[in-house]
């Protein structure tokens, strides 16, 4: 089979935790592997990671921050199966669950206010007209076709335990439309972090994390540059994420 | 009189201008600096600064971008008479006129969507609770005492034209407040600047401006970094801020 041919397998520098991709699919991205370090879980806390793509996010969460039972939830079945093998690849399997499944019936797939902590990487660009193959993998994991941002805010909300966590990695262009749906969702942001490729240009991400029912309130952390004036990696970035 | 005595006059390191300042009744904080420097007008904008306080704000905005008229609206008596007083050390008579009256009265002194430009360094802290005496001009200008937040969102939206930009600095942790705020009053954010002490600090001030009627979308700019790790200020404060 072509895409089997395509797949790789990369060593995630943690763990010996290892990951199979296909560039020809997507691979997981800087954005996904910082989300993990500006998340927080603790043993016991059930996971959820909506939109798991090659279930980078829980991999990388369980080998940071140990916890007792995660969950990934993947619309496209053969990146959930990829990520279901990298999972067996790891040993994981019995604290990763991968789970094919449509984020806007995700309500309906589990149990109401049944997870700590809800972690999530979505499509960031709302323009879905004029792409070509809407059922090109790069595609759904780039654009909103599948999901869109309320999707994903409503879901959280729906199976977010009163006082659990969400997390989310996304574009600072819709930060707007992003802490609005939140607060309107009862998700009241608590802590940001803005992503800057360089100390002197514009940021490209936003981490964000917000509680269900939380009091309003909003802590923004220092900003996390990427790279030095001289294009190398920051101490930070070195030092937090082994890049 | 008490307070005339310890007024002082303080040289703007702009264009010669000067003001009067009263460190028993409130000095105006480098937040104002920054926020003329963030905003933007040209030569035929009409200009409110709401709470205008000694007035430094339409000074500065004055001397940095020109403009045709702008207006103070201060409600303490007081701090707009030392403001009418620089206006008048400055010359600035036929451009600046001051007015002293309630923010929630706004609606009421001005025509309705008259303004191209609205700035306003409000008071930051919604706690109230505990302040010994609500009338002592610093409460005032630095406790929603007078006004909300609410209240200043209000405003600018009635008395903004269509189009119209509205720039405010407050602080990080009203942040998600003062987008739901803005969204709501149909005030879209359309630019932001976080201010950070040092490179490694969370950031203390949010610069923001909005656009009546705007379409949804935010830019979000490189941080505003005040001091270098030596606690020196960083070239980009003393090139646009004299500091």
């Amino acid at each position: 089979m072509m895409n089997e041919k395509k797949e790789r397998i990369d060593d995630l520098q943690r763990n010996g935790y290892r990951i199979i991709q296909n560039p020809d699919r997507f691979c997981f991205g800087m954005d996904a592997v910082l989300l993990t370090g500006f998340a927080r879980c603790s043993e016991e806390d059930i996971v959820l990671d909506m939109g798991t793509g090659t279930g980078i996010i829980p991999i990388l969460m369980e080998a940071k921050y140990g916890g007792s039972a995660y969950t990934g939830l993947e619309i496209q079945e053969e990146s959930a199966d990829m990520a279901r093998r990298s999972v067996e690849l790891n040993s994981l399997s019995d604290k990763i669950e991968i789970i094919c499944g449509d984020i806007r019936e995700a309500a309906g797939l589990f149990k109401l206010s049944s997870f700590d902590v809800i972690t999530c990487n979505p499509p960031y660009m709302a323009d879905t007209h004029g792409i070509k193959n809407p059922k090109e993998p790069k595609a759904v994991a780039r654009h909103e076709i599948c999901c869109t941002l309320e999707d994903v805010l409503t879901a959280a909300a729906k199976l977010l335990k009163p006082g659990g966590h969400f997390y989310m990695v996304h574009r600072p262009a819709r930060l707007a439309e992003i802490i609005c749906g939140l607060k309107d969702k009862k998700l009241e942001p608590k802590r940001m972090r803005l992503v800057y490729p360089k100390q002197d240009k514009e940021p490209n991400m936003v981490l964000i994390e917000s509680v269900r029912g939380g009091k309003s309130g909003l802590r923004v952390e220092a900003p996390l540059i990427l790279m030095e004036p001289s294009g190398e990696y920051t101490e930070e970035i070195k030092r937090d994420y082994g890049f």
